[in-house]
This record gives C-alpha cells, sequence and structure tokens, in this order.
C-alpha cells in the first residue's frame, strides 16, 4: 500500500509524535504519549532570565517571572487536546504538511491560572478586540519568517476556563510542552494553545499573522479565503483489540467475547453517543459510554463484541449533543484540516483456545 | 523529493517517536522526547500483579515484586540508546520496517539494581550460556507470533553495568519505556534493552526466538544468515543552526559566528574526535570535545563556525578511540541496520544584521 509520502513529510512525522492507539486506555495520558507537534524548533529556555509580558491596549502593562505567575490561584483541569490537521494523511490530494494518521490526540492534566484574572489585572481599554499570544518559536512557513502566534477574540479570552499553564499532569512542562508557560484552550484545536509564551498583546484590530490570517483556515481552492478553524469536531477512536503484525498493525484476535473500548471527544458539546461496526460500516451498535473524564476531556466508551472467527473491519463512529456527527468519509479541504472521518481497524479473528481441561 | 514511504511505514513513523533534533542540546534527554520504538503494543502492566520470574538452568528460581526489586542495592547510570535501524530511511533500496531517518537516540539516567546480584543469587548450573529476557509484549512479525525476547551470553548478562531498571531521569518508569521493568546493557543497540520484563531464564544452548535469530542480523542477502547486531557504531549528530522552515526543515541563518554543537557516541569504544565539514564534505576541521557525559553516554562537542552569507551543507563525522568511524556513505544490509553515515544539514545563511547604533 503505497502512500508516497515524501522524505520532507516523514521528517515531520519522525519529529511529531503521534499517540499510539493502545496508549487510548489511559483517561489521562502520560507524558511522553501525548501528540506533539512543533511547528519551528523546541525553543531552549530559562527560566531565570525568562518574564511573561503583558502589553498592548491594556491599562498596566505586566511583565511576570514563572514564580509570580506560580503565586496566583491555580486551576488544574482534565484537558483533551487534538491537532487540526489529525487526518491528513487519509485525504487525497493530500497538502504538504505533517502527515497524521489518525493520532494526533491526548488528553492531559494541566495546571495554570485563569488567564481572566491576569487579563482583568492589566485592564483592557476598550478599543481592544483581540489577545495575540506570542511564542519563543521562531522560523519559516509559507515563507513568512515570523514567531509563532495566534490571536484570540477578547470576549473568548475571558472565559474563566481559558488556562496559562506552567504543569501537565502535576510536573512542570517539559520543553516539548511548552515550558515554562502555555496556553490552554479547551475545545479548541491544538494551533490555540500556544506554547513557551513570551507575550500577550491586547490589539485594536483583528490579527492578520501568517499562522492566523493564511493557516489554519479551511479552504475550498487556493484563491477561497476560507473559514476560521476552532473547535474539535467530534472524533472517537478505539484501542485496536488483539495483538498486531509489527508491519502492517493488522490485528489478530481469539475468537470469543471481547470488550472494544476506546475514546471520543468533541469540542462543540458533549458527547452523547458512540456507534461500532464490526462490518465495515453496515450495520451500527450503540455502544456504552462512561462519564467524560472532565467537562473538556474525552468520554471512555466499551462495546461488548462477540467475535467469531472471521475477517472483519471495525469502526466507530460519534455524535456529540448538538447532533454533530463524525461524517462516512473524510471531508476535503486544501490544507487537509478536521478531516474526521472513522478509523477503520482490520482483525482477523482465529478459533479461540480450548480451555485447558483441570486433571481430575 | 519522493521517498514513495508507504502507508505501513508512516504508520510505524507515527508510533514511534523519534528525538527531535533541537533536543540534541539536552545532556540527558528529557522524557517525551528520547526515542521510541515500540515492536507490538506498549502492555498495560498492573505493578500489584505484576512479577518477575527468574528460573531455567539456576539452583534457585526467584519471583520478584517490584518492591522486592526496589529494596535491593541500586545504581543510576546515564545511558545512550540509539534504535538499530537508525538511518534505515535513508539506506536503498530501503527494508519495509520501521523507516527511521537519523534520530532515533536519546540519553537518559536509568536506574535499577544489577543484573548481577540477581543472577548469582538465583545460581546459573554449569551447563548455562545464556540468558533469555521475555517481555509481556506480544505480537506478529516475519508471520511468527511471539512475545519479544532476546538472550544475551551468560558471561555479558554477568558484567556490572546491566541493570534492571524502574526508573528513568528520576520518575518510574512510564508505560513506552517498559513499567514497570526493562533491562539496560549499556553500549548495546536498543533491541537488547527489553521492555516489560516478565521472566529472565538461563537456558542451556543458544537462543533461538525470531528476533534473536532472524531479526536484528547484518545480511548482505536473503540467503545469508548474517552476523548479529550488537554494539553501537560510532554516529555523531549536531542540532541544527539557526532557525527552520516548516516544511522542508531547511536552516536559515544570520551571517556571523555561530557555535555549531552535538553530541557523539560508540558503543565500541569512547569518543575520540569529531570533525565538522561546513562545505558538504571536502574539507574538515577538528571539533571541540567534552568529557562524556557518562562511561556510557555521549560526548557534547562544539564548533565555532564564522559563517558569511551563502548556501552550506553541514556534515559531522566521528572516531572513537578504537579508530572506528563513520563511513562516507550508507553501508547496505538487507534489513537496514546500522547506517551511521553523517548527517547532511543545509543552511542559507544570509547577510547579519546591523547592530543598531545606540542613540548619542
Amino acid at each position: 500500500m503505497s502512500a508516497d509520502i515524501t522524505l520532507e513529510e516523514l521528517q515531520l512525522a519522525a519529529r511529531n509524535h503521534a499517540l499510539p492507539l493502545e496508549a487510548l486506555r489511559h483517561a489521562i495520558t502520560p507524558v511522553g504519549l501525548h501528540y506533539l507537534l512543533t511547528h519551528f524548533d523546541i525553543p531552549y529556555v530559562d527560566e531565570q532570565t525568562w518574564r511573561l509580558r503583558i502589553d498592548g491596549h491594556v491599562e498596566q502593562p505586566l511583565t511576570l517571572t514563572l514564580a509570580d505567575l506560580r503565586a496566583r490561584p491555580a486551576h488544574t483541569e482534565a484537558v483533551t487536546l487534538e491537532c487540526a490537521g489529525n487526518g491528513r494523511a487519509l485525504t487525497s490530494p493530500r497538502a504538504p504538511s505533517q502527515p497524521w494518521l489518525l493520532e494526533a490526540v491526548g488528553t492531559a492534566e494541566w495546571t495554570g491560572t485563569p488567564l481572566r484574572g491576569l487579563l482583568e489585572e492589566a485592564g483592557p481599554l476598550p478599543e481592544g478586540v483581540e489577545v495575540v499570544f506570542t511564542g519563543l518559536d521562531r522560523g519559516v512557513q509559507g515563507g513568512v519568517e515570523h514567531d509563532y502566534a495566534r490571536s484570540l477574540p477578547l470576549e473568548h479570552a475571558l472565559r474563566e476556563e481559558v488556562l496559562l499553564a506552567w504543569s501537565i499532569n502535576g510536573q512542570p512542562l517539559p520543553p516539548q510542552h511548552g515550558f515554562p508557560l502555555r496556553l490552554i484552550v479547551p475545545g479548541w484545536y491544538g494551533m490555540t494553545h500556544v506554547k513557551w509564551l513570551r507575550s500577550l498583546t491586547v490589539v485594536d484590530e483583528p490579527f492578520r499573522g501568517w499562522q492566523q490570517e493564511l493557516s489554519y483556515r479551511m479552504r475550498d481552492s487556493e484563491d477561497d479565503l476560507g473559514q476560521p478553524v476552532t473547535r474539535m469536531l467530534p472524533r472517537s477512536l478505539m484501542v485496536p483489540p488483539g495483538i498486531p503484525d509489527f508491519f502492517s498493525r493488522s490485528r489478530l484476535l481469539d475468537a470469543g467475547p471481547c470488550v472494544l473500548s476506546g475514546r471520543a471527544w468533541s469540542g462543540l458539546a458533549p458527547i452523547e453517543q458512540v456507534a461500532v461496526s464490526t462490518d465495515g460500516g453496515a450495520s451500527w451498535h450503540e455502544a456504552s459510554l462512561e462519564a467524560p473524564v472532565s467537562d473538556y476531556a474525552w468520554s471512555g466508551w466499551t462495546y461488548l463484541w462477540n467475535a467469531e472467527p472471521g475477517q472483519y473491519e471495525l469502526l466507530c463512529r460519534t455524535t456529540d449533543g448538538l447532533g454533530n456527527a463524525q461524517p462516512a468519509s473524510p471531508a476535503w479541504n486544501v490544507d487537509g484540516y478536521c478531516n474526521n472521518a472513522p478509523q477503520r481497524v482490520r482483525v482477523v479473528v482465529r478459533p479461540g483456545r480450548e480451555p485447558t481441561l483441570a486433571q481430575p
């Protein structure tokens, strides 16, 4: 099966890490298994000299050390993060970028201080419309040299769930997750959660930086300005059952009862349903849904499958409380964003082993 | 640049994580940046029910809990680990397996108990020739279903540097690094360091498991039995200087003095020299070498380059104390092991920015 992946795409696939699908077993993803997408290089930051600057159209610009931030009210929240490009490698034609298959996701417990309190202390002036979040990571993308930067509408930046986080799963942020400080915007795709923050700037007109205006937009053609990518569309994934073949990753399973399990999430509304198909999508069965790990994190699901010998293609599909559902097939756009078409898992079920008879 | 990477290879590249090259800055690789190669699935292990069995041709078989192991004498050692398949994607024709480029390496501080003490307690019988290390990870490779298992000659297993490790960088092993216990054999390629250990078995004839007899061998042809892969060949890598282009990963650098830096290692002998070329390998300059991080870990190196505007291809190349050097080009073998040909980094140097004149 040739995907004709280029050496450039392979370089990105090597340095950007996906969640191995069996790690979906963990409600909270261990550090090192969470997905990672680094646009440029991971900056090497000295905590002693690092400062966060809050400026722009504010009454009182602030300059803060990490100790200043850690002395503020702290909140911990489990948040599911997914890359907006997840699924890109399964679209056709495929945009030349990070070639994610299905696994650019993870759920971590982030600890930080609510952004709202800091913004209120700085005091946005009446003309302020957005906050621009700028990282220490710099490079060239689309021919334009820039520091990685993204903005949020001021009213969204003031929502109570938005955090400036210094900790993941109870540990200081490791370099790859944004040490010493990153933004967390629960429900939104990963590009929003700016890492290695150096400044927050209140601006009086919409931000037009490359990562905001020219990237992360759903475009039907190269000429289309498109709509911005914001919240995560619904997606479900399953832990592939049985044991793998090393190279093909196809699965081998003993016949008998098999609990299929996985996770489902949506940035738009709580998960309401997960359906499972064991016949390539011809028929669907409702899975049992667990309570979500938090208001902003995935929900576990299980489905008891009585696996009989044969060959199968397993799928899962979720619907959220607003009726948003995964589509049957990929919805194409120029840059390959938001492909939440269902995962397909090929399984060979072999006759189960007879229980060993106890000696009389 | 097409490498015609297949979808199967991409699946492996997504789940197996490489070290982003800028992480070479860290003498000890942070968890989450160390390379990872998982043959099958990462097992989900319950510490309460897990036991290590030491059996086979021994006087006294042992069954140990993690607490039993942690109560034994502990030793911490920084060890550089590299996958034997590192460089495979840069060989031609390319073996169908994990398509590593250059970055399947990392150095961690492993804490555990010397294997020797445990083996001596179990008491190998005179006929014992090897120890077989078996993990909890199971799957199919080369058409053969098996638990991942590798052996070491008994005399090597008794060397003082061989550890059974329960900790990485001062933390309990995360699932992906072999929780709750893994083998560490300093100097050897990664396949030796069996993760998720469940048993150690002293055998009276050489182990013939799939991962030992049919894999990890340097073969000139499919019919060749080949020689086993054991210790790491010398390799050096550099932190790519300047800033990256997101997609091509080519580098942009301002003219002026630039300290090139990186790491070099060999499992055969201490590193003796690192040479740097800034002209595609036409001429070489000796780098300054730092003391190794430990007896079993990489050495840092630096080279001061006066970068003038233009286009460059940078290389580095190391030689160890036994005269083993990186070859100028890849040495081919059927399965793509041990390709330690030099890294090549393309850099565009642009005119440096004039220092801003201070206002009088």
